[in-house]
């Protein structure tokens, strides 16, 4: 039931990250936040960069979101961002605000630029201070370059209980110039976003307005970071900032520029190759779940059906048990909360069809469950009753999943 | 910060069940459609019932609710309904509408009744037709009567991954007669009512209107049976069922009758009792979480956030590890879709406060640590922003919700 890929112009570059665009920096230190983990990380960019971000809607946005929000808004343009791991920095009150600002103006005096050029993003617990003495040092201590080991110390130094780092890089051409991207992210847990999720990070050497990245920041992420879900949890500190510096040279993209497209398809690609590591590195997951809906009124609703499917926890927990509980399945769709003909819907698991016009098919229980062994089960849901397509990702629930949250502040 | 409770008129009735009620007889028989356990049910009245019925808002509603629906929508009133457990007939399309339409023409001729005095329900797996002459023998086969025993076998019949029976019963003095509502109910899993949750089935000797009944069935509804949650999952089974026979002799009651609002607390304190039993009784569960909010714009806000924080896994994971990790539920706050101060809000876990005005109390964390230990968990939430409050109920997340679940159809 997928349609084959189209031949893209984008193209996945192996072994790349978030220094691989020209003019970027990285790096990441172990300030003491945690017991022996790198826990403040830094990106730099040569130039300011047209920058935009997208924040998370629960309504306890964490205090280096609002300061974030600030430069922004001043400057439109960002040169580096900081960030911590370790505590969240959320519902802090007018401490927790005034040390987030602390963390940009140490920044800035390192760095020896404007302080609204400089972005602030933490993760962790929340409702606990920042321990500043020790914030302080690190910014001071930090180092950042250009190599693999520079872009893993920033990848590192942002994770929680992920269990690995999140990067990815492409290339594309645009206006006859090589343009790269890179990502890096961290998120596992108290995922479900509503706009972002979790903390990503992206680097980009295309020249572009604000306002045409701001608006493709947007459009992208309602289709990739906000496709994917673990627990159902939107966090107080979800964040995905994209930063261009237009060190590839080419001439400056706005909407109506001929390789626009080509731009927005090389933001889908890094914000889905991230969403789907975040998605698979859920927490206490053993597989990525991939939901494809096709034939719903419009792609919004095919997008509220497959993520309906891959927040169920019985879903998630049938995969896990890698049974073919496909009743499951249509509970879920059928409490979506969007219209669909309850005698036209078709549900595939990989290649075998559980379900023909709402009607239940005979299958091989054991073929089934050898494809739920796998560690990447693919959905299919056909809904018959219009054009609108969508995708979601998430991962199986397992008694780590229960584990990891029982004693996560502990 | 929770309000003295008034001197109620209602009294519960300990051992009390849905055979409590005058005129009312129930029954279970093993009819094989499982190993052992009973599996088909039945309540009847001596007399046709004032009846009402809400039902599940999952758009793939199961072929029984349908036939009941139909019989309700005939005769108004009810004389009989006949359950069954092991199978759910749902997505069985016009071979499962036909096989529920069977059962009710079967218990019809069993009883020497009219057919639309019958309501037919059944819970279990989803997609799988009913092994009808088991069914038919069962119907054939099973006793009913008033002893206590009679009624455990009805409450049996209808369970499936429940780990107990769920039983209540109330009286109340209304116009001078003793009123009696007994109640039977069976969920575990798949529990986020978007109306009722599970099976719920309501017998009461009472005088009253179809309309009457049906209005305070529904106000009731919302406030307990669909203030649980135990996975977020809404069931394409769900009904709860109330049955009045007027045997009790009063005069028949309307809304504007002077006991009225004794009815109301009736049923509304009968529900609840149900509810909570379900909330404790969800699939793997070791405590039951119990979520009171006040101080929203509406009843309808504080509902919201009540359910949005006893249906977080996180929140759920944390209580399962007896973690006062209060920040979780002030993100379930922050994302519940109502409007709130986020500068105004207060946490109290048990007698304890975490966060007076959003800011974070020093507590004893040790303290903190054996109230979670205690097999009921109260939180308190005051959002001071209104005058709207609610409650929800649910239970914690462990280890064996993900076992129950990975492996419930072998």
């Amino acid at each position: 039931m997928e349609a084959l890929s189209e031949v893209s112009k984008v193209q996945k570059k192996m072994g790349g990250s978030i220094v691989s665009p020209k003019g970027f920096h990285a790096g990441g230190v172990h300030a003491g936040l945690r017991y022996s983990r790198k826990d403040v990380g830094l990106i730099y960019s040569d130039v300011p960069a047209s920058s935009a971000a997208v924040y998370t809607l629960n309504q306890f946005q964490a205090a280096p979101l609002k300061v974030t929000q600030q430069s922004l808004h001043e400057a439109g343009k960002l040169q580096a961002v900081i960030v911590n791991s370790a505590c969240a920095n959320a519902c802090t009150g007018e401490r927790g605000l005034q040390d987030a600002y602390s963390m940009r103006m140490l920044t800035a005096k390192k760095l020896q630029i404007e302080e609204t050029l400089i972005a602030v993003a933490s993760t962790g617990v929340i409702g606990e201070y920042l321990q500043m003495d020790r914030i302080a040092a690190g910014i001071a201590e930090i180092e950042f370059g250009q190599s693999t080991d520079d872009a893993e110390g920033f990848q590192t130094a942002i994770l929680t209980t992920d269990t690995c780092m999140k990067s990815s890089c492409f290339t594309a051409s645009i206006d006859g110039k090589t343009v790269t991207m890179g990502g890096a992210a961290k998120g596992s847990g108290m995922i479900h976003p509503n706009m972002a999720t979790m903390l990503g990070f992206i680097t980009c050497d295309a020249s572009i307005s604000t306002v045409a990245l701001k608006k493709a920041l947007k459009e992208v992420t309602n289709r990739s970071f906000n496709q994917i879900t673990v627990d159902g949890d939107t966090s107080t500190n979800d964040m995905v900032l994209v930063m261009s510096n237009g060190e590839a040279g080419n001439e400056e993209l706005h909407e109506n520029h001929k390789d626009w497209d080509i731009f927005v398809e090389l933001l889908t690609k890094t914000s889905e190759d991230l969403a789907k590591q975040i998605a698979r590195d859920g927490e206490g997951a053993t597989k990525l779940i991939e939901v494809n809906v096709k034939g719903a009124l419009t792609n919004e609703d095919a997008n509220k059906v497959a993520k309906q499917i891959v927040g169920s926890n019985l879903v998630k927990t049938a995969i896990f048990g890698s049974d073919a509980n496909w009743g499951r399945i249509i509970c879920a769709v059928g409490q979506a909360g969007v219209e669909v003909n309850v005698d036209t819907v078709t549900i595939q698991l990989g290649e075998t069809t559980m379900l023909l016009n709402s009607v239940p098919q005979v299958f091989s229980e054991e073929d089934a469950k050898k494809y739920l062994e796998s560690d990447t089960i693919q959905i299919f849901v056909d809904l018959q009753y219009g054009n609108g397509v969508g995708k979601a990702w998430g991962c199986d629930l397992s008694y780590d999943y229960v584990k990891i949250n029982a004693s996560y502040r502990t």
